[in-house]
């Protein structure tokens, strides 16, 4: 773990970021505040304008015909999975084995609502028409997450989801959207939100990944949906009494990015191309989808860490302050572009990329 | 329902409220974050400076090995009764009828956690040691709430409480404490907060009651409970990324008011005691033993509610938007006195008294 400190203190050195938003501090949530009223009155155990406005405008986005606002998309996902089990009688519901419920949740879904995941495709790949068509009978609920974060942000085409949904409805599956990154994959798909949601029966956004907001989530679905996941909201402890802290910003930074994310789609393969220059060096998907991707290294952490801190020292461009190992040789991390990509100088860039390179190659 | 309404309207339009700390209103998130840096950075899954201090202080204050910030009571007390579950190998619990998980939750506690509530002494009454004595045997955990909100916010005395306390920790039944109004309570014990946590194995408290914060809880103990409720608090969906902007306004507030509890609690019983000269009126407790209580009219909410307009239109003092009718012939509301009361005129808060008074005479 030596190799992970000094390069966590190198990145951190450094003054140049190509990923994210910029700091997480609290001046994120200051600058929301700023353009609201200090006499704004704060909502009520999901009551008030804050919270209502923001619901129906989610739903109008989401092509829904309500939305609930969630502190957290853990409770959201589990929550929507448990009431279509309920309405099918069901407990069996099917998602990918990298389903941020299966491995990010301390199996919240199996230890609080007993729901049993069945496991669809291998780690390192989608989910295809043919493993949902091959699914044992019963499943309840099929949640897709648009893009699979766990495998670089990766997408199934357009007319393939579309196929996953008219087999499912045919077949009386529920379909539910874990679109944490769906703002994100909107410019690659050339579609709305609301045209891939109406796709699927249930749909979660988050606020704080390509947004840039502090926390929080939004569930959105048929009103009947909608006013049972308030139910279950308030069993797993989510009915706060204010939720407004979360909202005012994911409203602000909504506002703020929507706009900004065939951008960040862009940058992401003009990004993505120059590490695919780089030898030893592969990025996944090899031409992004979203504003995502991951970047892997045919080298162990160790041979590769030394490397990395010599270019943040000498360009002052840090690319990264982790790495995750997934063999003796080979290592990766994720890169979610941002607001701060735009504000990287070209030609400092550039060399970066042939140092690395050129260090590389000598390995 | 009329009736209602009519007194929601022209409390809305008094100037002067005898409750609370004021408007729930943006400013008071504002407030809080103008005394801390916009480079102050977030926490980020219950890790950082931000959650882990303020963990550390409320340890301190409540005496235990460490403690959690979560983001409501709601989900921080159902994790700790499942915790001492667990520990037992027991679903039974105990805690009063009017306790906050058997009547604010939606049973969450029954429904995720599938605990087998034992509900203890009569719904108008505290539980008392006999009650704990004849207990049926196999219960994990008894969980009492100081003071017991529903109720009036009344107390048992501290030597009752300490026997019970001997008791359970003789019988090998955990003691968890709601003290969503814990810091209220302590003028009247004459007690730290430590003392009285010191009869507990668990604590819950809240920061957005006397505290006055957005929202909100801190669950403490030893660090292997505390450590495992973390691991709940992700199942549940509370291991939000960022809880800042609740943490914040809990310090802020915690330091503003905590001094000022025993100033509340004085004036909540010169204000009871008000209510207690009129016709027609008693408090509960008849004296009160923190900043709360409760006052009951013996008159229908229909009969009441024309008295208590015309005294808010004649004077501009505000006592209640709402009245919960109990019968017939009787209703009641809950008072919390906070920061506002100190700035109610006295004379003019006599003439309002005087005038309430004289029209109950007359019905």
């Amino acid at each position: 773990m030596d190799e992970q400190k000094a390069l966590m203190e190198a990145f951190d050195r450094t003054e140049v970021r190509l990923a994210g938003h910029g700091a997480r501090d609290v001046a994120v949530l200051k600058e929301a505040l700023a353009e609201v009223e200090d006499t704004l009155t704060a909502d009520l155990y999901g009551t008030g304008a804050v919270i209502e406005d923001f619901q129906a405008e989610m739903a109008g986005v989401l092509g829904k015909e309500c939305s609930v606002f969630f502190p957290s998309g853990t409770m959201a996902q589990q929550i929507a999975l448990r009431i279509w089990s309920d309405r099918k009688g069901s407990r069996s519901v099917a998602y990918h084995p990298l389903c941020h419920l299966e491995i990010h949740e301390q199996d919240g879904l199996k230890e609080l609502h007993h729901l049993e995941p069945l496991l669809l495709a291998d780690a390192d790949r989608l989910i295809t028409l043919e493993d949902v068509q091959n699914m044992q009978p019963g499943v309840a609920c099929l949640l897709l997450e648009l893009p699979q974060r766990e495998i670089g942000g990766q997408l199934p085409e357009y007319a393939e989801l579309e196929a996953i949904s008219a087999y499912c409805r045919k077949q009386g599956i529920m379909l539910h959207l874990d679109g944490a990154r769906l703002f994100e994959v909107l410019p690659y798909y050339g579609k709305t939100a609301a045209e891939v949601c109406g796709l699927f029966d249930s749909v979660y956004v988050s606020f704080y990944k390509g947004i840039g907001g502090i926390a929080g989530a939004i569930l959105a679905g048929s009103r009947e949906f909608t006013e049972e996941s308030k139910i279950w909201k308030r069993r797993h402890g989510g009915d706060l009494i204010s939720l407004y802290p979360y909202i005012v910003p994911a409203r602000h930074y909504y506002r703020q990015r929507i706009g900004a994310m065939a951008g960040y789609y862009e940058q992401a393969k003009e990004l993505a191309a120059m590490f695919n220059s780089c030898h030893k060096v592969s990025t996944v998907p090899e031409v992004p989808v979203s504003n995502m991707f991951h970047i892997h290294f045919a080298l162990s952490r160790e041979q590769l860490a030394p490397v990395l801190i010599q270019v943040y020292q000498e360009t002052g461009i840090g690319l990264t302050p982790r790495l995750k190992e997934t063999g003796d040789t080979s290592c990766y991390y994720e890169l979610n572009i941002g607001d701060v990509y735009s504000g990287v100088s070209k030609p400092a860039l550039r060399e970066a990329f042939r140092l690395l390179d050129e260090r590389l190659k000598q390995l």
